[in-house]
């Protein structure tokens, strides 16, 4: 393996930080990286808010339900798809844009997620620890208040980036195998299923966690108490809307 | 600059590879590494489906539109949101999932794409070259039933990946100043998006590309020709009969 390959088998999610702050030349830097992953037709339809001021991450924080990570990391990256850009430039040529759809939405989403996973590795790769926020499209309609996003902006992903103060045991992750599929999708049966999970399942830290949320099963824990229906159906409609008032529901000619 | 950050910063899609096959030993490492991207609530609501298999490439190249690249790459991999497995994990343990929604779609396909970056920056860093296909999102249904996607599971991208038998220029980026907003987002002026895009404009490649397509403009060569609206829209209107064909659209409790 090398150094870099290291780099990437080794991470962990950092969610304690030093008070050391990143400088705008560091920071710059990472962006600057971020910005040559892959961008659909090099359209580059995505758009980052840097929030560093305390103010700011002390309002951010409850849209993101008070993880303190918001408030504790010196810098706070909101990655959003963006086509306002893009059709301002169109428009100021006398060209048509045509997309206000879920296509296109879909497409700056995919160059946003690009980038940020870049900026992620970049930012490991300096020694800095990251964190992603899912809690971004829950919250999306509130994010993009704070944050003055117009129309053909949406947030889709956060991360807080600073120096460690914590070198968390790695979590686990599920045999490769159990992920991959050569050629076609097989389909797993109940004994891949009792195969895959039961590692994940014998770890002391998921026993920890069933028996503290006073629970069955560890995938009772994710149903009843971590990702519960109730709450995936209500943000999926939240954030159905916040697409249709951001402009990418239009679907006819 | 560390040797990593020239992998990032010096890196560029490459579109022709040797006859050199991926053993899989790199491939399996090089997906290892990709699972090592955060996922939400290490969940891991993902799948990949490698293609190998020639006449699998065959049957998968006019979905991409008959790209060369899904042809001519040794490794074809598509990155699928993949609630499936999660889902047969829960009822094996009598938990009832509440994943059949958009919110949980977008968590899967954050979560695929996450680890699809992973890859190709891996992969670049043991000197192999990546191309995205874009295409993924507008013939969905397709890859679907030649991929054998079960409900759950819906195709977010692809990348074709090989040893690289070319070195094209590096392509042009904005400045990042177009794309980073401090704070808030500041709404581009028409000085800005004169500013912003003058580099872009002013490339002989891009006024060949002008040139070449009978066009005015640039911006006309995407609107009128490279992603024209009645192709948005119709395949914004597919894109989203699959999601409820895969079962991410019921919105009621």
């Amino acid at each position: 393996m090398t150094e870099f390959s290291g780099i990437l088998m080794v991470r962990r999610t950092i969610r304690k930080y030093t008070s050391e702050p990143i400088d705008d030349k560091l920071l710059n830097e990472l962006l600057t990286m971020g910005c040559r992953a892959s961008t659909t037709g090099n359209m580059q339809v995505y758009s980052i808010i840097i929030t560093r001021d305390e103010q700011k991450k002390k309002d951010l924080a409850p849209l993101h339900f008070n993880q303190k990570m918001v408030t504790e990391a010196p810098v706070v990256l909101t990655f959003c798809a963006d086509f306002n850009r893009f059709n301002k430039w169109c428009r100021q040529r006398k060209a048509e844009p045509g997309y206000d759809n879920f296509l296109s939405f879909m497409t700056a989403a995919i160059d946003a997620l690009l980038v940020a996973q870049t900026v992620c590795i970049a930012a490991e790769s300096k020694g800095l620890g990251i964190c992603y926020l899912g809690t971004t499209t829950y919250n999306a309609h509130k994010i993009i208040d704070l944050l003055e996003l117009p129309k053909g902006v949406v947030p889709v992903t956060t991360i807080t980036v600073g120096w460690p103060a914590e070198k968390p045991d790695q979590v686990d992750r599920l045999p490769l195998k159990a992920i991959i599929h050569p050629e076609v999708y097989k389909d797993y049966s109940e004994e891949d299923i009792e195969e895959y999970y039961r590692i994940k399942e014998a770890r002391s830290d998921s026993k920890q966690f069933v028996k503290e949320s006073n629970k069955e099963t560890l995938a009772h824990v994710f149903t009843d108490i971590r990702y519960k229906k109730a709450d995936n159906v209500y943000f999926s409609g939240v954030l159905l809307k916040v697409l249709k008032d951001q402009g990418f529901m239009n679907l006819l000619l």
